[in-house]
C-alpha cells in the first residue's frame, strides 16, 4: 500500500498569497528553507509609528523559526517589547536576463517572505543557547575554541526570534522568454550570472603561526557563498530520516 | 580666499539617525548614493493594514530620486495610489569577521536606507522614460537595439518613484576587533571576504551566430558586480565637474 507523502507547507493567506508570476511561488517549508539557508543577510520589515524599517541583519533558523540580532533590535523592540508584526525576507540576484526586448528583460533570483511576530529572546539560558547557536550554524565547532559568552555579554546583546507563521518564496530560474516575432533581432540575448562568491581569508596580525582555522571548514575560497551557507544549515539540522 | 566645501547630505530625523554603531554612519549624498548604486536588487519596505512587507526588487537612481518596478508595485499602491510612506534598503554583505569571541564576530558590509513616499510614476511619458531608464541605467545603449516599448507594454508595467527625503548610510570594513586579554587564543581570525561576481553568459539558443553584445561591456566575466554597477551609474549620471 502506498501512502501519499504529506508534503508540510505554509498556509496561504492574504499576506504571503502571491498576486502575479504564481509559476514561480512555493509555499512549502522545503522551499521555502532552501533560500532561507542560502542567504545570510534578511531584510526585517516593521513598523514603528507608521514609518515602516527595512532593516538588514544576519539571520539564522531553527526548523520553522528565524532568528536575528543586530542594532535594529533596540528600535524595533523598544516601542513593543511584547510582540511586533514583522516580514523577514532573504532574497539573492542570480542573474541578469537579457532579451530582445526591453519588456522581456528580467533577473533570476530566489526570494522568501515570512511572516510573523518578533519577541526579544529572555532568559539568561535562552539568550545563551541564541548567542551560541550563532556562532555554531555558521562556523560548527567555532564555539568550543572560544572564551565563551560572559554574563556581561549576554546583557548587552539582543537577540530576536520568530515563528514563522506563514511565507512564500520565489525563484526564477533559466534563460530569457521572447516572443517569437522578435526571435529575428541580432541583439545578444541569455543570462550574465550573478554569484557570491567566497573570498581569499585576510588574517588578523596578531595571529600566532599556528593559528587554528577553527569551523572554517565549509569556507573555501572561491566556493558559492550560498553552496557553503546550504551545507552548514544541513549539518546544523539534519534533515529528519 | 579658500571657501568651506558644501557637502550635500540628507537630513538627520529620527527615521535615519544611527541608533548605534554612529561612527558606521553617514548622511551625505555620496555615501549614500556609492552603496545605492552599487547594488542592483533592493528592499522595499511599507504596511498595507498594519502588516509590514519587505519586497526585494531592482533599483535605480536619478540624482535623489529612487525608482523601482516589480510585483509589489500594484499590491503596494493599489490601497494608497497617491502615496504609501516606504523604506528602500540596499544592502551587500562583504565579509565574515572572525573574532576571538562570539561576542566580537561581526559581518564586514555596507548599506543605504532611504525613506519616502513611494507613488506610480504616471503618463505615458514618464513611464516610457522610466522603462528606457530602467535599460539605459544597467545596459547603455541597449535600448537602440531593441524595438521598444509598445503601447500595451507601457499599460502593462507599473513603475514606482521615490524622492528620497532622507537616507542614511552605514559601512563596515577592515579585521576583526579582539580584546587584548583575547589576542592569545590561538583560534584563526582575521576575515573572509564574500563577493558578488559576474559569471560566464549562457546564450540563448535562438542568438545568430554574429549575435551582437549590446550595452554588455561593463558585464565581463569575472569581474566584481558592484564595480560594474558603479561604472554604469556614473556613465548614466555623470558627475559634476
Amino acid at each position: 500500500m502506498t501512502q501519499t507523502p504529506s508534503v508540510a507547507a505554509y498556509p496561504v493567506e492574504p499576506r504571503n498569497r502571491a498576486r502575479r508570476k504564481h509559476e514561480r511561488a512555493s509555499y512549502d517549508h522545503a522551499s521555502v528553507h532552501a533560500v532561507l539557508d542560502a542567504g545570510m543577510m534578511a531584510h526585517v520589515s516593521y513598523v514603528i509609528d507608521g514609518q515602516p524599517y527595512a532593516t538588514p541583519t544576519i539571520h539564522w533558523r531553527e526548523g520553522t523559526r528565524l532568528y536575528w540580532h543586530g542594532s535594529s533590535a533596540s528600535r524595533m523592540l523598544r516601542a513593543q517589547a511584547g510582540g511586533l508584526p514583522v516580514c523577514v525576507t532573504v532574497a539573492m540576484l542570480d542573474g541578469l536576463v537579457m532579451a530582445r526586448t526591453g519588456m522581456n528583460h528580467s533577473a533570476n533570483y530566489r526570494s522568501a517572505m515570512c511572516f510573523g511576530t518578533a519577541a526579544l529572546v529572555e532568559g539568561d539560558a535562552e539568550k545563551r543557547h541564541a548567542l551560541l547557536a550563532m556562532i555554531d550554524r555558521f562556523f560548527p565547532g567555532r564555539n568550543e575554541t572560544l572564551r565563551g559568552f560572559s554574563e556581561q555579554d549576554v546583557k548587552a546583546t539582543k537577540v530576536v526570534g520568530m515563528e514563522i507563521e506563514t511565507a512564500v518564496a520565489k525563484v526564477r530560474t533559466g534563460l530569457n522568454g521572447d516572443e517569437p516575432e522578435d526571435l529575428a533581432n541580432p541583439t545578444w540575448a541569455g543570462v550574465i550570472p550573478v554569484t557570491q562568491v567566497i573570498g581569499e581569508r585576510v588574517p588578523c596580525p596578531h595571529n600566532g603561526a599556528g593559528a587554528v582555522p577553527s569551523g572554517l571548514a565549509a569556507w573555501a575560497p572561491g566556493r558559492p557563498f550560498d553552496e557553503a551557507m546550504a551545507e552548514l544549515a544541513r549539518l546544523y539540522e539534519p534533515e529528519p530520516a
